[in-house]
């Protein structure tokens, strides 16, 4: 899948994805009462209005990016409704021929890291026929509960020609707060590294036992084991989400992780900018696709784009705003 | 709500939750049958088939048991279907008076935490009209993402009266990976401790710089900051997992947490006994809640229980199950 993803980037000249992250209080008043207007003040009306809502800013923005990432707690919010709202997002993305990464941020032990694999990225049976029940194209995976949480996604994502971000260093301020943590070596942890992983355990054993290296940057060692196995030219289905808010790392995860995508998040409304990013870009031009969500959804509540674009053009400042970050980042990392 | 689980514990002399983790193998072919008859070999088959499993089994057991554990992934698993048989599922077992524990292990930056918060734990406005969407008692939270990542869930669960249990040192064979990680002290990281956590500051501000201590003891260090606003008598509102299949760390952060209701899974199927949980527990035979999913839920397909009751008994299997369960952790530890 990640060749597919390069692909998309390289064609549209955009390494950008765009983050369908809706509050309701993004949402136009005209498109909250046509929704409440047909279902009364629902949560059908809830899921009905982040769809259309999501549905225009496709439809503005379809031809300049490769990707769309839908955060999954802005659906689940809304519980059922609004989950079919996040399907639809889904479907109608794939319609438009767009990447879809499921920003799920999900993680659990063996079986039960399984079954979230086979929802979001894989098949199900159900008798003889198959489903793909929500078929995103990556997810987004939480690796505290280690190897096991994680292989599950790795062998699904593997054979549905699927891909994985793995949090390695949030965009949050307080993500140093574990992530940051100085450890040592391999004391103390029992089956490090992982069976299976011949390509990088070199790597891993000859280092001196006292070494001090942050949490993140053992999680990144990880990332290219779990990775090592789902290579497709230079870079591998298994990525790792860096923010944009911590560049410095980003410029050592770049380099530890040379086969891993990496999703940055944190770009615009959380303070990232285009001239910060470079680090996290190889010097082909690839190697990071960076995400915005409310710098592009609400571009028309925010400077600069609320004094051309009223309400009913909300989709067009998103076009705007995508334009924008698209100029930024690209004339910064030299697509 | 701790107090609620607490008081509900005490009632039924039953300091176990049962694991509502379907898989469809699980599932008799007769209630498979049965859905498929009505729905087809579609999505909704397997989301009926899940629910009616369910609910036989909470039948079986509700006079037994405090609590339910419904694992969101064994739902997502089959789509919109398999999520609205997650919903009525605890809706469900709220009828029944059990108290609902979502293991949904969500996580993310603040305000997309809060959005998880809101649709799981809280309610949502749409126009006028407030909704609780899946209204689940405590939810389960993964904090690799750190304080901004998990105190959204703290203030929702405060506003709420409801609870949370953060992940600190989970049951699976590699959760050592990184939660056993040895850290220095405070080296490196920014923002610690949390500010508003006057309570625990000096605790952890008077710890020398070179002092090593596991990933998840940090973990454990910062479920008391987060709880220290959210105590209901003897314990928080805000808990922990901790797996049965490490009792000696259990032992170690039952005296780290002394207001941290434990919940610890990894009972049975996956090695856990009841004579290893005692030091889960405080003398007074609270302080922990033991779950068993497979153990319980699929009782009909195992030794000893197979033996004696067919798939047209698995829900008296279960409670047979229930009540071995009961027996052994109550003997051991003393309730």
């Amino acid at each position: 899948m990640i060749e597919k993803l390069i692909d998309a980037i390289e064609k549209k000249k955009a390494p950008i994805v765009v983050g369908l992250d809706p509050a309701l209080s993004m949402i136009p008043q005209h498109i909250m009462d046509e929704a409440i207007e047909k279902h009364g003040e629902t949560l059908e009306a809830a899921g009905e209005a982040i769809f259309e809502f999501n549905k225009a800013i496709v439809d503005a923005t379809e031809d300049l990016i490769p990707a769309v990432k839908p955060q999954s707690a802005m659906y689940e919010r809304y519980g059922l409704p609004g989950l079919a709202a996040y399907k639809k997002t889904i479907d109608y993305c794939h319609y438009k021929g767009l990447i879809v990464i499921a920003d799920v941020k999900r993680g659990d032990i063996g079986s039960t890291s399984e079954a979230y694999a086979d929802g979001h990225l894989g098949k199900v049976k159900v008798g003889n026929t198959e489903f793909a029940p929500f078929n995103a194209d990556f997810a987004t995976v939480n690796p505290y509960l280690g190897s096991d949480g994680v292989k599950p996604f790795v062998d699904v994502a593997k054979a549905h020609d699927k891909g994985i971000f793995v949090l390695v260093k949030t965009s949050n301020p307080s993500s140093g707060e574990f992530q940051d943590r100085m450890l040592f070596g391999d004391e103390g942890v029992a089956g490090m590294p992982v069976s299976g992983a011949s390509v990088y355990a070199g790597h891993l054993s000859n280092e001196a036992e006292d070494v001090k290296k942050p949490l993140y940057q053992y999680v990144a060692d990880m990332v290219n084991l779990w990775g090592s196995e789902s290579l497709h030219g230079s870079y591998s289905d298994i990525g790792a989400v860096v923010g944009a808010t911590y560049p410095e790392v980003g410029e050592k995860l770049r380099k530890v992780m040379p086969k891993a995508y990496i999703l940055v998040p944190g770009y615009g409304a959380q303070g990232g900018k285009g001239k910060d990013l470079k680090a996290f870009f190889n010097s082909d031009g690839l190697g990071a696709i960076v995400n915005s969500s409310r710098g592009i959804i609400a571009a028309w509540q925010k400077a600069p784009y609320k004094d051309t674009f009223d309400e009913y053009h909300f989709a067009e400042a998103s076009r705007r705003a995508v334009l924008d970050m698209k100029q930024d980042i690209t004339s910064a990392v030299g697509l």
